[in-house]
């Protein structure tokens, strides 16, 4: 058998879009936006990684010009998200939490086409990485949120990394593009998860006390 | 009769570019910048927008590698700035006053864009709101400014957002499209100085109060 | 005699992503990344500018996607700064100078990608600008630095532009291109080295005291 990779990434492009949206929004009611400002973060958010992907592989289209029943999706949880929020105990936790899914499913939509463009495999390593983390990145820079990718000790461009790289380890040793695409979503997962939930990491940079 | 499209393109694509360019430039003068500084803040911001915008249609040339004379007019607007700056009684009060009127040409530049590409409703509501806000929010984020996009409870986003709805709205019902595009302008403009002059907005995302 | 432009072009990549590497891994020390953390800082401070600039100019691939040995190299860079940082004296003098050294390459980079795509002067002069100070730019924007084009008082932009200037400028009276991407590497190190070495600086602009 073999996953279908076309119909595969078309699913995970929409699933990160849905789930990357609702992150956005989470972030928009940090800042009190109104129900346009939800949007324009939610939108900016779901679609922000997977332009510079299609920018830098110089796609026909960018993915969204093609199927902008995406962009009415990211509207539509931006609108969820509006009427519902206040109902959360923690705004913040969802933010992490709906982010790391929305990561995991991200990063295999950036291998996944990568590798249908025929990208040699470092390519593909770095589209899963931009796909994963860009959107997250431009929500956070523009929201005037701390950087995810910058938090100390927390697995974050190393799960999108570790999961890009599995996939596209995989597909190098000779397995079929859709699993190795599903286990690059899994892998992230993990490597996310578990650093959410269990503390791993890999040791950070520090400083030598100062001489004395 | 029907105003001609891409004529009209052509001149807000300069209105826009000029606008904006002193925009940049009073950012540049709050971080008291070099003259070079204002030229490069100001030219950041006059094609920051339309830049993206030409980048996701996939447009044969960005706008002004075609057009260098837009860089000049945004350089000699730094330059007006640089000199006379001084002269304002409020700068923050120019700086706005000032996006209003850029937003308000760069939106309609953005959906005549989209429009003559021949783009599907939802990408020229899109197109017109990138390129009304991004070379703004790219001023901010560069500049240290709190993004306009985030002011609570003004319409800016909204601003954008209606007036490319409303044009994009009034092509699908027939009208033409260099009057949609005027409309649009208008649209706009009335929204966002609405909001300056009037106070009018929409309601803003407020948590409930912590249960007690 | 002429140099090689094509040769020298690459030699510039490869030169400006290992410096700017170096000092995007500077940054990722000042926020204690883990080394995955260095390799993303590295990677977006060593191919942000150059692939900016390819996107606007159109090329068919962004210049790192045909040579992923780029890449390598920038995470080799931060993998070193990983392992040596900590005996520097003063890690920010570390990425002030690395800095100076990697805009004075990029911008001639920029400059000789464009004049090899036939762009015009003024276009020219941008691209330079754009490839020496993007990757710079994001680097201090994601890793929560004061943009160095922001520093008040010091010839950073300004260096950028006075050596794309001169390198266009001769091209323009009938020089060499291979030399003129030489002259415009000396220039910008020049201006650069000399603010930071001897105070070189043009007139910021300072508002009037507010009247008594």
């Amino acid at each position: 058998m073999g996953a279908n990779l076309p119909l595969l990434v078309w699913l995970l492009d929409y699933g990160a879009a849905a789930i990357f949206a609702l992150t956005g929004a989470l972030v928009a009611s940090r800042q009190q936006l109104d129900p346009v400002g939800f949007i324009f973060m939610a939108v900016l958010t779901a679609v922000g990684g997977g332009t510079l992907r299609d920018l830098i592989l110089n796609r026909t289209a960018v993915f969204w010009v093609d199927r902008p029943s995406l962009i009415l999706l990211a509207a539509a949880a931006a609108m969820l998200v509006f009427w519902t929020a206040h109902l959360l105990e923690s705004r913040y936790r969802w933010l992490l939490w709906l982010d790391a899914f929305a990561l995991s499913v991200a990063v295999p939509a950036g291998i996944g086409v990568a590798l249908a463009a025929g990208a040699p495999p470092v390519v593909v390593v770095i589209m899963g990485v931009i796909t994963g983390t860009f959107g997250g990145l431009m929500r956070d820079v523009v929201g005037n949120e701390v950087p995810l990718v910058l938090k100390q000790g927390e697995l974050y461009v190393t799960a999108a990394f570790g999961g890009a790289l599995a996939g596209t380890a995989l597909v190098w040793l000779g397995a079929d593009r859709g699993a190795a695409v599903l286990a690059c979503a899994a892998v992230t997962l993990v490597l996310r998860i578990g650093s959410m939930a269990f503390g791993w990491r890999l040791p950070v940079y520090r400083p030598r006390p100062p001489r004395s």
